[in-house]
């Protein structure tokens, strides 16, 4: 039997039993490890099958304990529509984003904010400030002559060394000297797209996808090929091998496997396997924006799609700022085959970053004030996530639809045939509300009446009302 | 009678003088002003006239004091030849740079450099250190929160205001919101760039140039258009004329006046007006680069092309960390009537700077240990300057051409014939001497027995026994 249809098998088990109040709220479900016994499953398919579940909201996964069955939702809500991956791709088109990225910004800013589901950072409290800050002190009094020394070209060398320790426990193995640090994730994928890509060519992104790299994408004129991705499983293989065999001269695929922005949704193993395979028999190179990957719910760390790697096609942009300091711009690009043409271009576009940064971000990864940082930022965000997503089902209209995902501070919400996300952006706006409109996704229209919703800010009882009044003017309209 | 006649004659006046010995070293020049009334010339023909005997080592401008008449140099050496503007110029040309630099980068990695000749900055201790690193330490305890709060998207308001008055002694009167903050002035000739042409356009450069503009060009797919490039008085706005109308299609221009990297010539300014009407006439939009022009061994603050502009034609991309802290990648651009372009492509290239680097510099930048700073560092690189042209002219071989400039840590030193620049620099580099060969000045191999010797480092007995060993490497080829 197909893998995917084992775990439907499984999943659907449980699902009835739930339903049925056969298992009532509160109760645990067996272990994983029992569930391959019971099911005659791989471990694989059956920790697919509870993730599947706790996607719907019928499980919870609680640290170091296994999944319990939730307590049903307030209100149920209909869990996200999964996308045609059948349909004939959209041409390939010249992004036009930027007037539209810009009325949106320029909108935030002449209003006061005062719940603020548009950020794709957490709140700083949540950020290790005062160890960083101790940890640049120190830095500074260890080198008095840092500010005034000039750099190293391909980054610290103490920081590379950081990063692949850290990369090891994704199932990577690269050496410092793979690693080329950047400002920011997005002069990453910059330099990457200019590694592969000239002005006019095409390349395949995500829909709906990140409108950071949409911008990124106009600014080098460059065509986007949006292929269809689904909310659950992130980029469809089918709809891409489809735009590979129907459209010709894609230089580029660029796909966000772990947390997607804005689905949150998470490619499985299998598919991630098989997009490295894709690319690499397509001889096109893949470039995997790793932003959100550290940010899951689970301490089971996510193998990046360059963990497949074996041929040096994948190029990895990784963030460092919203898992660890949304002040430092920093991150980091591997670029496999292309690495010496990717570090040129980082060095005739920027030079490299300061060492302060640089080495203040050494010092923090290097110490396990970075494990107990990233394990209490998954516990906060999963919980705003989940506070979120709960007031959201309550207090939205109905024919709203969600799916929870298992990590990032992302929501991407569906809403009601009839109501504009641009309208509700605005409308919310006149009340300190700020989200991001899904016209901001994609360089068609398909996501008008979407809704990204960030959930990096504390929840209180005001961002529970505020999210009440947002559902209501959904509804007014 | 033409200006330029005007002071010429004014300079021959006192160069028969000194020459003849009827003015002995040590005596003073009469004052600029007593200049005006002897010969009957405007102020600025009668400081033309004294900064041509200065070039020429005739006179030394000292602080405060005026001119006085120079002792003579131990070996006379011929001043720079000028380019013959009216020859055709060369085809534009795809940049083929990148391979020369990665080679010439490698050799100096592989073996010890104990005589750097070849930094464009000066040596750490010449900057403020100290001051910078209290003034980071006191802005990250003012902001505990610096690291992990978002940085905002034009760049520190602080910085561009402080940058903002500082502009006003060069006569430039810019808002803070003309302003954007970049990483590196590299970065702001990126973006400039970016907003103008299009890969396979033509930019008009200096000859010789900046190999890094060079590289910047290569990345950007840009051809590049050589325009002659006097060493003394700066790019030839007769040369570029010509360009104007024999090359159709030129999309920018770009210039160094002060301090040009290798040239260390400063454009007049009656050039310099000259040049942005020029550009203005041809609506052909001026990218102006100034990384040195603080560094002049005056006091009075050299007008930059940005002062000339009114029409929003001329794009100033500046460098803060040559004068200020190479360790801070610290730059800003004023892009005119394109600032809102090249505002979103910077955001779309690396985003905002962090704020830590760019409220130190802002702290500095500020204070007046700032004009302290920047006293002391033209005084030091002044004195460097003249002792490493001495060492040249009293060691390097007959046929060796060099003229002193007036500011700037750089010299350009013309070989004998036979000698070439590449062979030099290798057979320094196998005693630990690192200069730069004219090859990576020019697309063309039109600089290849030049060579650019920087004069950062403090100059000591071994740094001349350096020289003169370089010297005699030169004559034994």
């Amino acid at each position: 039997m197909e893998a995917d249809l084992l775990y439907q098998r499984v999943a659907q088990h449980y699902r009835s039993a739930i339903r049925s109040g056969l298992m009532p709220a509160g109760e645990r479900m067996p272990s994983v490890r029992s569930l391959t016994r019971l099911h005659q499953v791989s471990l694989s398919t059956a920790l697919q099958a509870c993730r599947r579940l706790e996607d719907e909201g019928l499980l919870e996964a609680r640290p170091r304990s296994g999944y319990f069955v939730r307590p049903p939702r307030r209100t149920s809500i209909a869990p996200a529509a999964e996308p045609d991956v059948r349909r004939a791709p959209d041409p390939a088109q010249f992004v036009g984003i930027h007037d539209r990225v810009s009325a949106f910004v320029a909108t935030g800013e002449l209003q006061p904010v005062s719940f603020d589901f548009g950020a794709t950072y957490a709140e700083p409290g949540i950020y290790p400030g005062e160890a960083l800050k101790a940890a640049a002190i120190r830095v500074l009094r260890r080198q008095p002559e840092l500010l005034v020394r000039p750099v190293s070209p391909a980054g610290e060398l103490a920081l590379r060394t950081a990063i692949a320790r850290r990369a090891l426990d994704g199932g990577l193995h690269l050496s410092p000297d793979e690693i080329t640090i950047t400002h920011g994730c997005i002069e990453a994928l910059n330099v990457a797209l200019r590694a592969v890509a000239q002005p006019g060519d095409v390349v395949a992104v995500e829909s709906p996808t990140y409108f950071g790299l949409l911008q990124v994408l106009e600014s080098l004129g460059l065509r986007a090929l949006e292929i269809p991705t689904s909310p659950h499983t992130g980029l469809s293989i089918e709809a891409l091998e489809l735009a590979f065999e129907t459209q010709p001269g894609i230089k580029a695929v660029v796909a966000s496997p772990d947390f997607q922005n804005p689905l949150g949704c998470v490619m499985p193993d299998a598919d991630k396997a098989r997009l490295v395979a894709l690319c690499e028999r397509r001889r096109v190179p893949l470039i995997e924006d790793d932003t959100y990957g550290m940010l899951g719910d689970d301490d089971t760390p996510l193998k990046p799609l360059k963990a497949w790697d074996t041929t040096g096609n994948v190029i990895r942009c990784v963030s460092l700022r919203k898992t660890v300091a949304p002040g430092l711009r920093l991150g980091w690009v591997s670029g496999g085959r292309l690495h010496a043409r990717i570090q040129m271009l980082k060095y005739a576009q920027s030079r490299a970053n300061e060492a302060l940064g640089q080495l203040t971000m050494a010092e923090f990864l290097g110490s396990s004030a970075y494990d107990r940082h990233v394990a209490r930022l998954r516990r906060q965000i999963k919980h705003q996530r989940e506070r979120v997503a709960e007031a959201i089902a309550a207090w939205f209209p109905p024919g709203t639809r969600l799916s929870l995902p298992r990590g990032g501070m992302l929501l991407w919400v569906e809403l009601p045939p009839g109501c504009g996300a641009h309208a509700l952006f605005e409308a919310g706006m006149r009340y300190g509300i700020r989200t991001v409109p899904g016209t901001l996704f994609s360089n068609t229209h398909r996501y008008d009446h979407f809704l990204r919703i960030s959930c990096g800010y504390t929840v209180t009882h005001e961002t529970e009302q505020a999210l009440r009044l947002l559902g209501g003017l959904c509804t007014a309209k």
